[in-house]
């Protein structure tokens, strides 16, 4: 038996979360930051495939939605994207050109793409002409590149290079550009909600947090292990400040010439990804839904000197063949690991359900099945194995967003000062307070929160909450609920 | 009822392939050539979701032969794109390069990968140890990005960006990489061959032929209507050629530490879009696999004056919902275009059957079912449309094939003198011929062939074939059989 690599992480999610998530991606072989490029790294297996399952079900949401696909070019002339002035001047800085083809200097520049506004734009101008042709929904699945030099980068969570899905929809009026993001909200909920098991909530960001060349912004927050919140998917209202300069028009019923209300909506899989296994591993390592696992039951044999060992491996392959019609299942029998090294591997690598089959299970005719997600082993019988495993895997995922939910719900503290903000905010909670405005107006208020080192992220779009007394920040009456939260 | 817009390719396929190509293009709304940056285009939604069916196929072939996806960056450091001498030759004249952040000039430069080998195997030198973690078989789903100067563009058939999967792959010895080879053809044969339909010859390529770095590269070549061949997958032995600069290395059995032999296969989906269609379209418009079309079976109503459309549209729906089960499927029922003119439309876009309901249907208990491989119309009793429609589901895509391999069999020429090459060349076929050799010995006489306007493809993969007599080019005996044609 070769030497076993010692695995297994290390510290504790909630003492260090960071040194945990570094451990996670590395331990589990999700992502390698050796890559050489500062803020580029690699995307493993273990994580590339959960990742392809995610896009899929995103674009069978946007499919379902009435979207269809679109693919731009990864480049954006620069003379496209200065058209918009605060979306040039809120993405400049962090753009990468490229000048150079072979050896020889460009006469122009290209961006590599950090965001496709200009890109789809100039052509909607080309193809759209007439209120017939709305509403207008497409979507490409691309990767964006920011270089970002005063924020961080993390596997995931922060890259320089991401891979995301935009949206960009053309509407004849405001009415149905807000309808959008209802339905933006929704797709959010079924997605993120419910297939990835990630507890959020959807704010309309205040004015002086919005996307750069927006008229409104709405996103969703998910509270992260570590107490601050990751945004998430955003979805922007563009009003008609994208299609003047681009000259988005369609004609209406009664013949005038008007320009497009466009939306878009960006759900980043990658960072998207890296909240939900963020939110669902433990110490032991990996968890995620049961329909993103790279593999959901794992069959250990555990051979012993004098025992059947062959008969345990054919029943071990009964179960696989039995199984592998629905689930996706492997027999680990390599000899050179022990069964207590496989267990600790395949909870580390985060897949729902092990089952172990020994010699006394083959004189029983019984297995044991251990889930992921509770930690349980249940013996059970030979002939029951299937609804077993059926039953899990039904309820599985459903289970970590409970576990997950819990941690949300309780997170949240109503706060009546400033103090209190601060002080939910030390013990990694989230605030809700009440509050004058989330215009323009209501800046200065928010600076001042902005020093309890949490945020105004909003008001929630969910639910109608009503304030009572006076804003949290100054002597006028609140006129909404906003939430504070600490943020990556 | 509006004006309607005049649709249709003006020209023949066989009288100027070329020009028929742009219209079908143009008018089926499969690309947008007018995005700003030479050799960037659009791809529309008709063509994307058709790509994005194609990329499902080889994915999923991909995975079951035991492959799994990786993620890497788009951006390659300029240090790791030097590493392999012939490959950087080979290149860099080809590369855009990233130079600039922001304002910021980069101390260093980025290449946009234009294939990712150099990416790839700096990482391999870390992940892989032992014996044991081989075969190692990876694949991503990418764009790159060539710059190709000399050469001009054709949507989907050669631009500057084009989107691929490329498949990387570490062996222990030379007899298991090339078995990945026979393995990478016969995963051309399945996804090409009979989900694509797409008839094609597998090539060992003339040694001055090969991949930059390569020890020898093996490529399917389809024949397209214009006479031309078109590389579709390539895939090379790359031996220890990068393993050695990169140190991709393993410990054998026996405790020796040995350099791994790699295998890389790139489907470049795009490009196997536009070959697919080149292939299958004709004078009316697009024509696809049944699997890969946006969109299955189209429902016209046709509503007359003083008929009971209501009737009509009902019996419209009721299809539409039964074949909804199985099929994508549209009613178009809109007033501003005459039955005729839909007709048309949906023959340009390509929808493999179109049924037609009309008063008389509703009569007598039937609909005419039109299918876009045959042209045939067949009146068919309401109880059968199901079957009916199975029936031409199963049978469309290999009917496609036959039509394709006809044209492709009866275009091969044996030739027994370098005229005989050039006559057959003249009259857009490919010609065989008895050859020396594809080493390096072979050049000259290859250069002798190139005078004809055709290049050695190289030797055929999927069967053995004896040479008789001569080679075609000098009084050597030939060794073997090659294939020669005009290339794009």
């Amino acid at each position: 038996m070769a030497e076993e690599k010692k695995i297994g992480i290390t510290v504790k999610k909630k003492d260090d979360f960071s040194e945990w998530y570094t451990q996670l991606i590395e331990q589990a072989e999700l992502a390698d930051v050796r890559y050489g490029i500062k803020g580029f790294v690699v995307y493993r297996e273990w994580a590339q495939v959960t990742i392809e399952k995610m896009y899929r079900s995103m674009m069978d949401a946007l499919d379902r939605k009435g979207h269809m696909p679109l693919c731009f070019p990864t480049l954006i002339h620069e003379k496209n994207f200065e058209l918009e002035a605060e979306h040039v001047e809120g993405f400049t800085p962090d753009v990468f050109w490229v000048t150079q083809a072979g050896s020889e200097k460009l006469n122009e520049k290209y961006a590599l793409r950090p965001t496709s506004e200009t890109a789809f734009y100039q052509m909607y101008s080309l193809w759209l002409r007439s209120h017939r042709d709305l509403p207008y929904k497409r979507y490409q699945r691309a990767s964006v590149f920011r270089a970002e030099k005063t924020k961080g980068t993390r596997p995931f969570l922060r890259g320089r290079e991401f891979h995301w899905i935009e949206t960009h929809n053309a509407f004849a009026t405001h009415e149905d550009a807000y309808k959008q993001v209802l339905e933006d909200m929704e797709i959010t909920r079924e997605v993120l909600g419910e297939e990835f098991a990630i507890p959020h909530i959807f704010f309309e960001r205040p004015q002086w947090d919005k996307f750069p060349g927006a008229v409104s912004t709405f996103a969703a927050d998910a509270l992260m292990g570590s107490g601050k919140v990751l945004q998430l998917p955003s979805t922007h209202l563009l009003g008609e400040n994208f299609s003047k300069p681009f000259n988005v028009t369609y004609v209406a019923e009664n013949g005038e010439q008007k320009y497009c209300h466009l939306t878009c909506y960006g759900p980043a899989i990658s960072r998207i990804y890296g909240a939900m296994i963020a939110l669902h591993s433990d110490d032991k390592g990996l968890r995620v839904p049961f329909n993103m696992a790279p593999l959901q039951v794992v069959i250990v044999p555990i051979p012993k000197e004098g025992a059947d060992n062959k008969a345990i491996l054919k029943k071990a392959e009964k179960l696989s063949k039995d199984l592998g019609k629905k689930y996706s299942v492997k027999i680990d029998d390599r000899d050179e690991y022990t069964p207590g090294w496989k267990y600790n591997y395949y909870e580390l690598k985060g897949v729902p359900m092990r089952i172990e089959v020994g010699p006394r299970d083959l004189e029983n005719g019984t297995v044991i099945i251990a889930r992921r997600d509770t930690g349980k082993k249940e013996l059970t019988k030979d002939p029951d194995v299937v609804k077993v495993v059926d039953k899990i895997a039904g309820e599985y995922t459903e289970n970590l967003l409970k576990q997950a939910d819990e941690g949300f719900e309780k997170n949240i503290v109503h706060s009546k000062s400033v103090e209190e903000i601060k002080k939910a905010l030390s013990e990694n909670k989230i605030a809700s307070a009440g509050f004058c405005s989330i215009g323009m107006d209501g800046a200065k208020c928010a600076e001042k929160i902005d020093l309890t080192g949490g945020e105004v992220r909003g008001k929630r779009m969910d639910k109608e909450e009503k304030p009572k007394g006076n804003c949290v920040s100054c002597d006028k009456p609140a006129k909404l609920i906003v939430y504070v939260a600490k943020s990556y």
